[in-house]
């Protein structure tokens, strides 16, 4: 390969989660909303106009912009709308992080991290999480010692659902010399008594940002729409230099404010996903996968150390009757499987398939 | 702005050409085609499912580059479908360039392209063209001894309109020791009769790659699709590692399909616009404006020495009656006026507008 970087060369691209094409497959692989989005969504998109397709969409992404910061109590130049949050986290680091910088992040964590980096020709640092998935007690520190211009962390935990709490985020900010990303893609799914909303830090510290998206809470995986929320000396410098111009097209910001404006709807459906979620933790506990405590629309479950099945096993199993969950073949989490919460019917699915199975 | 790597802090972003949010102004100021879409966008849009948005949308936008692959006789593996043409733009530097490196490029041109550079942190080599926009006869020598990767030729070119031949890309192709991306942006808009097709060339030369975008032949700016063409050398490292994961969401992939598809549509709209190119350009050199011959979808006029208003009065007084033009205030341009060709009528006003004033 003639011409690549030599860091491209050397390097594998992102693996996405399975995206089969039919309709029967029950997906609880990719952590997508199990309900369809808002019906305000359905109205948006039958008086979309085609003809105005024709023009340049805004290039700012104004309106969602304003709604955004008027939710979130701050002030639109904390805001910048994105291609999903994978456009935030790429443009995070071009901005901010030179080649042959250092980025830190838990291990495990969202494994689109350390392809980025790779991208950027950046090292990744990766500081393994405590055996509940909790950060270690000394992270700040050894991601100083690390030097490390930033940090990704994701909140709920990825790929177990721990939720860290607001506190510490705010340690974090403060302790650590470079920036600190709060990955909060499945922030939506918290049990609304944890009272965690960390936004308004970022008024304080200069070295914050949080992502979010409208993928999982707003049903809208296949829009591609996502933001971020920062001090301005972060978000200014990717909104007016480094973004591609004309990053969101006229549909999905059209779709994207019809869709965040419903917040009642969408608040709707992550109730129903926290339901189900303490529905079938227990029945899963009884047929030996015992799930972490989780704060978001999956859950990791643990094997019994007796279990005929391993969990590559088991995953293969049940994607021959076209259920898929999700396996990952890297260390800590052999013996592990993660599956999305899904509807009641296709959470039933699961459960008796599990139990032919187990 | 303590984070920022220098190469940000030390530049400007890119200036998009002015989008206002009212509908009676005349927008002949950055060629989006003045037709609306196929009438099969249309449909695309009312039978398009927001439901269907839940799920993540196909990675690779198989669908389109099948499409496209088998109207240029080519191989899927030589397309990836991008985000508007100038998401390909930023994944050849990605995936090629190492910051530091050189990228080449004519003066003037798209003035999107440094902008990127910078972003990479790469050198910017700009090579003057002849008065009469043509490149200098020892452009690839003048490329290869600035050791440049990546060279940049937008072809027709902007913003004159002027047409590089087929023999000249191929040869740019052999000479080059480095790529060279040919920007057709405008290639819908060049007179068949030119028999201007150089794809072809990519089985033949692993260093070549050809941008196209749905944004001007297709009436679909608001959308943001456009697609590569090249060898797969250079291809597929971009499709498979550097492109962001889901680069494209599920409506993009449909109405892009519908658009391309219906080709013949397309193609109306691109000889309505040369009727209206050819109708215009002897009207304009009677108002001392006289046009560079242009097979694009615009027309670069040069003001007459003697003439009593300056390029940048002339655009403001048109901006005042609601008629956008583009004006660039840099060397060589300063004495110029770039002008959408647009419909029938928003042409009669423009040149009303013109004769009142000159």
């Amino acid at each position: 390969m003639g011409f690549e970087r030599r860091n491209i060369q050397g390097m594998e691209g992102y693996t996405p989660g399975e995206q089969p094409g039919d309709s029967n497959t029950i997906k609880l692989n990719t952590n997508e909303n199990p309900y369809p989005p808002s019906p305000r969504v359905a109205s948006a998109v039958r008086e979309f106009s085609s003809a105005s397709l024709r023009r340049y969409p805004p290039p700012m992404a104004d309106q969602f912009r304003e709604m955004a910061a008027s939710r979130h109590g701050l002030n639109k130049d904390n805001i910048i709308a994105t291609r999903g949050g994978d456009e935030l986290l790429r443009l995070v680091i071009t901005t901010f992080v030179d080649p042959g910088e250092v980025i830190a992040m838990t291990d495990p964590t969202y494994s689109l991290y350390p392809v980025l980096a790779q991208i950027q020709d950046c090292t990744t640092y990766k500081i393994p999480l405590e055996t509940d998935w909790s950060l270690p007690r000394d992270f700040a520190e050894q991601v100083n010692a690390s030097n490390a211009k930033l940090t990704f962390v994701v909140n709920p935990h990825a790929p177990s659902g721990y939720l860290i709490d607001g506190e510490t985020i705010r340690n974090l900010a403060e302790d650590l010399n470079g920036i600190v990303l709060i990955d909060e893609a499945y922030v939506d799914f918290i049990d609304p008594r944890r009272g965690y909303d960390c936004l308004s830090l970022v008024t304080e510290y200069n070295n914050l940002i949080f992502l979010r998206t409208l993928s999982k809470g707003y049903s809208l995986a296949g829009l591609r729409f996502g933001y971020g929320i920062g001090n301005q000396e972060l978000i200014q410098p990717i909104l007016q230099k480094t973004r591609d111009s004309y990053n969101l097209d006229a549909f999905s910001q059209r779709i994207a404010t019809a869709a965040f404006k419903d917040h009642d709807y969408a608040r709707g459906t992550w109730q129903k996903v926290r339901d189900e979620r303490d529905r079938i933790s227990p029945l899963l506990r009884q047929l030996g996968l015992d799930p972490t405590a989780s704060e978001s629309n999956f859950l990791l479950v643990q094997l019994a150390s007796d279990s005929s099945l391993t969990a590559k096993e088991i995953y293969e199993a049940l994607k021959q009757q076209q259920i898929l969950i999700r396996y990952f073949d890297q260390p800590r989490l052999l013996d592990k499987l993660r599956i999305t919460v899904g509807s009641y019917g296709e959470n039933e699915h699961l459960i008796a398939a599990l139990r032919e199975l187990l």
